[in-house]
């Protein structure tokens, strides 16, 4: 549930801009990477605080710090600083439940994505906070912890093989954002596997497991949905170039992440579809075995109750019983008893029953 | 269920204008807190009646009255006439069940929005009316009842601390709204965890109780989202920065509310769905504890029955029944039940009902 | 079922502008209302036909024509050459079931509204179709029969109390509308009692009776929320001041009255998904109740069945069936079934069933 | 369900503007009447072919041509080079499962709209295709079968009383949709009155064959739905008088013909909310007389097992049995019995099951 | 399931316009059709690679080149460089899980639609994804297998016959267009077959395997839904003529396309809205069956169950119990049980269960 509210209520009082980290505890240190390159060259650093964050000079190279771990304030606050950000933005990183979205700040874009990755264990989806801000010659970028999300882009950086490398800021941002996207994707096609299993265990033997499973997966649907539906708008506004920030070569490549990102939209929606027609059908295929039970038992009842009702009259122990004492009264009860139960059948199968 | 029509019947029929206190009759009487400030001096006091209400001098000052306590009309009266307020903002203030609004009447925004708290003991969501009016250099602000929402606002304009102090009027304005909307999230909190609780419960051992009270919460988010929704555009056209009382340096703080405001809507969504979620999950169940149910009694009847009737044939009191004589007739019977019994028993093993 | 079709198939294949009245067929006179009045003289009389209606002369007067019942259809063709109005306009005042709507015809506005009454002896909503033509200094008003929706409004023209008198046309008919939807609300008030009653019912003790009553219910809020709908526009529009006939002081009052109808359009939306909610949660409760039926059925059965069978075996007539010829062949078969018995309990309590 | 797809499908893959007749086979020949009127003449005249048709003279006469019967596919050839039509128009005219719709194609107007009508015989709707074109001195229809649907407009042409011998062809054109639109009402209407009969039965005495109503009702009024919604835009467009071929005389009886369409709208929905609600309330009532069902089954089983359990016991042949020798016992068992039952009976009353 | 994600996840982390086949492997090779033509001649050559895809001239012949089966990815990339392609649009074509999309280059129009077609084996809809590159004077089409689907329009160009021969490339995309919508018609008239069959079963007969088929259409429904639904934007957007290689002659065509587009989505909501309406009705009647089952078994236990107490009571061994030697014994109880179960039928007559 966690996923769905957050802890912005520990804020509630204090004035804006104050920075508070409102995601789960983490205990390891943060992670500063700054890789720095332009289509000639490539550096990479790790650090263990923002101390050592280079004084930005005026170059044509592109410098990209990716902080794993926003636990620990101060950096941030240093950060902050150094690169001129604005409290409430340095706020929204630090709170860890934001709706993806994109502020233009004139100096540099401030854009706020959810990572989504598949646990295999927990079979659910975990949510990461991703923030960027892009300026016209860096990135920062911000990760809840150190995941392994952007590593191929440093490898895409270091090999200077395509692009990347001789493109500007903007386009690392582009880079970093479709990776985000990609990932949806994986996720995307382990749900649609969990689903496809589901489908076929409902129309095969439906049980109480399943409904709870699908109960459970419109849950990820949800949440999943929350976290991809704004993005649709904010890279949607990116890619309309109203900031200098974006260039226009950029443009294509972000629509390209636009596309990708109405295609997942599409496939959530559909998902949601088959669930709710996965639960139809349970239901109906439920009320459907209520009926061949119940039909089972009027069945059985609606022979065997007036045979026994016949055995019973003539196991009374009245002394005029005339019947009793008939040499074929026993075969004659026994003929009719018969008689009763096959008119019994034929009125079922009549009634289409058997 | 007054939450959701309130008294507005009461004044059918009179002009417009003629103020009557339309929320619950209060006896406590309205507290008067008169609070002046600038980026040096602080001064506050309180008052019973609006007499005291001082004349607004030509000063940089911010005066901020916040009225608690409506109902002795007398009071609007005089501050609507001391601050020139619209005889039909004055209805608004004493009308509690209003929607969300912002009315821009040049002089001053009249902004109008609904406090929430979550109740323990009710276990459910109190609302509160919250009216301000926003001119130059002061706020009016309106509750229905003393509540100490905004008592952290004051100390933090007493400690000076903050950038509260130094800024207007607007800014004032927008740490109200603030507030209010940062309890919001408290209350989404508590609602959260309820329905989380609640969800455990339907999975685990669902019972009529849950479900009324998945009921319950339905209505209450029925509720929260009438509140909130509406509030969505007024803050949003307060963020457009159409009027002159909005100062430049307050709109990136009103947008920062804006999106706090679109995050609880899209919450409550959430909720909504999941509620609905949970509430097929617990029809499911029910469905599927029915089946179970009546298979036990199909099972028991379909074995029970036949073999009570041939024990009832036996019981049958004829003269002449030759199987009766019989000395291995007893155990033939006997033999004869059994293999009934597990001839059904493996049809029902067929049918997947054991 | 007449609130939602109507008899306008009555009128199929006559050309635009003949006027037939298609509402119930009302047997007492219409009557007229005449009122004149200006901010220091009122006016009142009251006419059988239109011919007694007075030439307007170009006055500063206001004049308003409250005509109450309109199946005389030569009164309005009488008012309509009088007052110049389009015979489509005539039409619409006839044609009973008509959406509310706005027409800026220049010379005039013509206003077509649904008052709703709620009557406490069908428990039910009552629709009466209310027209208005608004020009500079004169307003019509038709009614379908003789209520005493706007006796109030004369009776504050005549006291003088107020800005009614002061003002034009225009504010007239603000305050007629005004009167309309403040009547909404008391139709609300009611018709939130109604569901508050029900709710309780519903949690307390469902019957089929209360279903029907949600089902009556829901068609009141469909046939409500069909006549408030497009009120909302109509007043939306009028509010916008397109039409020179609108003066801008009474906007204010008009975004007042559009404000209510919002509102209005809000709660009623409310209640119907209140209405669901208690749909959902009295099929959940029956859905409760029948398996808690089924239970009991089934303990008795699955208890019972066995132990009747085991009687019916020793109630057998073989004349060999050595256990009934034991001393304790009876104390025995009674500890068997007492044991069979208890194990069937310890099982239904393992399952929770108990 | 022809209804819904049609046949276009037999055309795929043949060039645009071939004209192929998609419709029923109909035997009956087509019939063409050719009306020519101005203010002080009226000619009319039925052709069985369209050689007949004269070329249009430049004269203030407005020529309509009324052609019923589509399936003869050489008319519409020759008209179409006569009146200089685009092959695409004269595919859609033979096409008769298209959308209403509006073409401007400067020349002249194309409308192609959806005539029902109430077939009392199979209690359904029936789907007719109109379509028109409208130039600046004439109007060509077409209808699929020769219905008298356009009758009542020749007789007031012939007539030559109100309006519409003095005015254009575009105000014939309005006589035209007017006339489909009031058809429109006819329908409705006998569906709200089977819809209304229907909701009496299903209070009254739900059966299955009530609940195959409300299916069929619920897919005449998707069909309608579908028939009537695209018309709004048809007429909308028409009404804001974009062609030069619509005259501002016009304009104003298209906005009337346009409420009447909103308000068709309005009532399908009214009823599709209806129809959904009596849905719901037969499946409560159902559900409801299911657990009365059951109750008096479990009541009759509770009773009546552990009587005859006990009635068995005492049946059963156990030589050694104290009770059977006792002079009370038949006595006392019975009352055991009377007193097993009215406990019973007292706990079924505490349940409120009785 | 395949047809909701595809395997988009296989390229998450490849750089933007490397080129990956995601479809199904294919075994078969790649088949290219060059076809040229002007008014007066026509052209075909197949090639295997597209090496022999010849320079395109400067001259006013119109080419078409129709690669079938895109797995061969070199081929892509000659084609890509020869008429100088953007690599994203290349990706595009080979990632067959695409959403129908327009994208204008200057240079060309890339236009991606589904093609769908109905497999009478698996009774499902197949999903072929084409790509088009429009340019001044060719056309590039991709298809992921070699279909028959563009061949009559081959054919057309061969005879010479229509327009086609004598139109430009934004004509030859056009046909191309309207034979894969043309297409969507065979499919939903297949859809629209089975789905009147299954209201027949649904009403007549209602199964388990009906209900299963009714979701399998509400899966291909949701489809269906998905390849045509942004395909309308698509064809809108071409349709405004806002690229200049789309000539105003094809505009009117481009509509056409544009409103069977929105026909086919009209129908398929109607299929939607009518298997929700198919699977309400089966509920309903499943829910009515058991009611009817229910009331048989009810009403057999409640006649038989107090008759078997009886005849049990006079099957006890007690030495004293008078009854038993009456003469007129036998005779009263068997009449005291006639009348017994004449009360019972008596009573369910009253409760209208019979």
């Amino acid at each position: 549930m966690r996923k769905f509210t957050g802890k912005i209520a520990d804020r509630v009082g204090l004035p804006p801009g104050v920075l508070v980290y409102t995601g789960e505890r983490v205990t390891e240190e943060a992670r500063i990477d700054i890789i720095r390159y332009n289509g000639d060259s490539f550096e990479e650093k790790t650090a263990k605080s923002v101390d050592e964050c280079l004084v930005l000079e005026k170059r044509t190279d592109v410098t990209w710090i990716n902080v794993s771990g926003i636990h620990q304030v101060e950096n941030l606050q240093n950060l902050g600083e150094c690169f001129n950000i604005h409290p409430l933005i340095l706020e929204d990183i630090l709170s860890t439940d934001q709706r993806p979205k994109l502020e233009d700040l004139d100096d540099y874009l401030f854009i706020l994505v959810k990572a989504l990755d598949y646990d295999e264990t927990s079979q659910g989806v975990i949510l990461e906070q991703v923030c960027m801000g892009v300026g016209p010659n860096y990135v920062l970028s911000f990760q809840e912890r150190e995941t392994g999300l952007f590593r191929p882009i440093v490898e895409r950086l270091k090999s200077g093989r395509g692009r990347l490398r001789r493109m500007g800021a903007d386009y690392l941002a582009y880079a970093l954002l479709d990776m985000v996207v990609d990932h949806y994707f994986v996720v995307l096609e382990q749900l649609g596997e969990r689903i496809e299993i589901l489908e076929e265990e409902l129309i095969g033997r439906p049980s109480t497991p399943s409904v709870q499973m699908v109960h459970r997966l419109r849950r990820e649907m949800i949440l999943f949905r929350k976290s991809v539906w704004p993005l649709r708008e904010v890279i949607g506004t990116l890619g309309r170039q109203e900031s200098p920030l974006v260039r226009e070569s950029t443009v294509i490549y972000l629509r390209d992440v636009h596309d990708h990102t109405v295609q997942i939209i599409d496939t959530i929606e559909t998902f949601r579809d088959m669930l709710t027609s996965m639960l139809d059908l349970y239901l109906s295929s439920m009320s459907n075995r209520l009926n061949a039970v119940m039909k089972v038992l009027t069945i059985i009842a609606t022979i065997f109750m007036p045979l026994t009702f016949i055995a019973g009259i003539y196991g009374m122990n009245f002394r005029y019983m005339p019947e009793l004492e008939w040499v074929w009264g026993y075969p004659a009860v026994l003929l009719v008893m018969l008689l009763i139960a096959l008119t019994m059948l034929a009125s079922f199968k009549a009634k289409k029953w058997l």
